[in-house]
């Protein structure tokens, strides 16, 4: 094996070099904080879990991306996991067992089986937050918010959001009574857009013309402000649900454009993670990145299994996708002590280290110099005291 | 499978509750803006990597330490990192190729496959800092006082140190021309801190009387200041490495002791990941913790297998068992906002936060109240204007 062999890394794992390190650790920071001002509390979830508790309830989807491992301690499998958000609800309905509307944020390392064409990377870092315990949209408005504003706080100017309800086509589904390979067929053609596949799926399997019709429009309506009135038109045969999940886009249309400037838009075939949502889903996209940066919806009752069916809200999005965005800091320079040992010199290096400077000491011997390290002042004994003075390029070699 | 069956987690693999995950977090913040101070950068090692980089040149014991996975794209086998140091050493010979001394620090998520009996957890947050290229004592010495450093930073008072250094046991193995299958075992039996079965290892494989005597000296050589000078005695007649190995222990020494008050030992079969180390190696213990909460040592050329023999010093924590020695941080009350949507209140509420305070606003219908959700205060409207106001007990509760 050759030594470039050697290193090469599996596809999609990443390493992550400075300075983009330390920019993902600011933005890291100040997500946590955005979200301690908002009242959601961190938690971290196991990073490996038994099969059995991982991927109760959360679908296949999950389970493909899902990296499985054998507990050498009891011979069980294990998962790692792939998405925080079911851990977070179990954590919620089964560990923290509170009253009442809990907050939770988190940011952790997941690990996935295979890429996701959208998302690129296996081993993103997850960031996000949910609301359990509250049916209402305020929870929703809530979360959506806060999903814009964390694009804002990384660095976003123009944000597009997609509003989309899950309640619209399993309704339709539903009433259509489609088995589960058909439903999937049918949810995967609506995913991928496909018109031709859609129209072939609901003529095989769809005999009411006036239900196949509202079927196939779930792939046209997408677009602004008018698609609501279009869709109660097409949908004015629909089950009930289908009118209430209208009225709850429609609300929450009205909620988030009074307080955030933002493009909104409708696709009532938005359905990323289907298999765990319930109600409204959403997708926030930033000009110039084809993928969206920000997903989240209602999953009602995911605790159930775990002893608990609590409402829940939330989203999430990938750290280090959200990183490129940030606008690097303006950075300070650092400050270049000799390599001597000094008692004079070791206490002033504390010192300007206790202030917040970041002071290099140079080691005996070494051939760099403070240029080499970004430095911008350096050390000197003047007047009997050590004191940054400003570095020349002159001297800077040196 | 009932409820609780479900929600059984893997022995070591924990989930991280309020308020425990933000007061980690806070001393993540605090030990990396330390290591930012002292000039080094941070990096975040793939979380992931093929097998053959992996473990290339690490020895056995993160071997068995390690989870092994398959790789759906290629079918090769991976392994999920388990200790970050070697990581980072490869990417310093590998991915930076930087010129002269390179700092490097990291705070990340890894994975064991065995609870180490020592660690607990399966699941460590590994904290630490590496310095590449610089083979002198300084940089040794540099290592240790951030080590220490990192301690107080965590709220340790009284702290322990003890100091070895591989190079004598190493060289000692050597002269007498143990394999590695006698070589293991006489290191295992010194890290057991065994007599007999050091005895038992010596008798039956070491015939020289004079160097048996000094293998057995190894398991008695620890204690305060005056162990060198007994060491220096007992190795005599050893090859020149042990002496030379004495004197690096003598200058450090030195070197901690005039800069921090440390109460400091030896401790000469000290000879944890001795498989990779190749220097001096020390230990930090804090009084009612039995064992090591940071741990580090020289480890020269891990590199080379990737291209760039370098000089290498470091060390690493675990952030989860720093955190619990952490002091609370005093937390600020939030404060709690009324359900109503309203203009004006919600201008407030957006001022608060970007003032950087907590604000949690009731959803409607909500049973709890300010006192479950830690509020010292409440947004009244008074005179017009929305402003937050002192929580009595009497009020709390509705």
């Amino acid at each position: 094996m050759t030594i470039a062999d050697r290193w090469l890394l599996p596809d999609g794992m990443d390493e992550v070099l400075p300075p983009q390190a330390s920019r993902m650790e600011e933005l890291r920071r100040a997500l946590l904080d955005l979200y301690h001002c908002w009242g959601y509390d961190q938690v971290m979830p196991p990073p490996v879990e038994f099969l059995d508790s991982l991927l109760t309830g959360t679908g296949t989807d999950l389970d493909l991306q899902t990296f499985k491992l054998t507990d050498q301690l009891t011979g069980r499998m294990m998962g790692a996991s792939a998405d925080v958000t079911p851990q977070v609800a179990r954590m919620d309905a089964h560990s923290l067992k509170r009253q009442g509307p809990v907050r939770l944020c988190y940011c952790t390392n997941v690990l996935r089986a295979k890429a996701d064409q959208h998302q690129g990377g296996r081993s993103p870092v997850q960031v996000g937050a949910e609301l359990f315990g509250h049916a209402g949209l305020e929870a929703d408005s809530e979360i959506i918010h806060l999903a814009l504003a964390s694009l804002k706080a990384s660095g976003a100017g123009e944000i597009h959001l997609a509003l989309g309800h899950i309640g619209i086509s399993r309704s339709l589904v539903e009433a259509a009574a489609l088995n589960d390979e058909q439903e999937g067929a049918l949810f995967e053609a609506l995913a991928l857009k496909s018109p031709t596949q859609l129209a072939q799926l609901v003529e095989a399997n769809v005999s009411d013309p006036a239900l196949a019709d509202m079927l196939l429009a779930l792939g046209e309506l997408h677009g602004g402000a008018d698609i609501l009135s279009q869709a109660r038109e097409r949908f004015a045969g629909a089950p009930a649900s289908v009118t209430a999940a209208l009225d709850q886009l429609d609300a929450l249309y009205e909620g988030v454009l009074a307080r955030f400037d933002v493009s909104l838009y409708f696709d009532l075939a938005e359905l990323r993670g289907y298999q765990y949502h319930t109600g409204m889903m959403f997708a926030a996209y930033v000009p110039g990145y084809g993928h969206a940066l920000a997903k989240g919806g209602r999953y009602d009752d995911t605790g159930r299994a775990f002893g608990r069916a609590r409402p829940a809200t939330g989203f999430s999005m990938d750290l280090k996708q959200l990183a490129s965005l940030a606008l690097a800091a303006e950075s300070r320079g650092s400050i270049w002590a000799p390599a001597q040992q000094d008692e004079s010199l070791n206490a002033a290096i504390v010192a300007l280290r206790e202030q917040g400077e970041r002071v290099i000491q140079a080691l005996p011997g070494q051939r760099t110099g403070p240029a080499e390290h970004d430095c911008d002042r350096r050390l000197e004994l003047i007047d009997g005291r050590w004191q940054p003075t400003a570095l020349t390029h002159e001297t800077s070699a040196s």
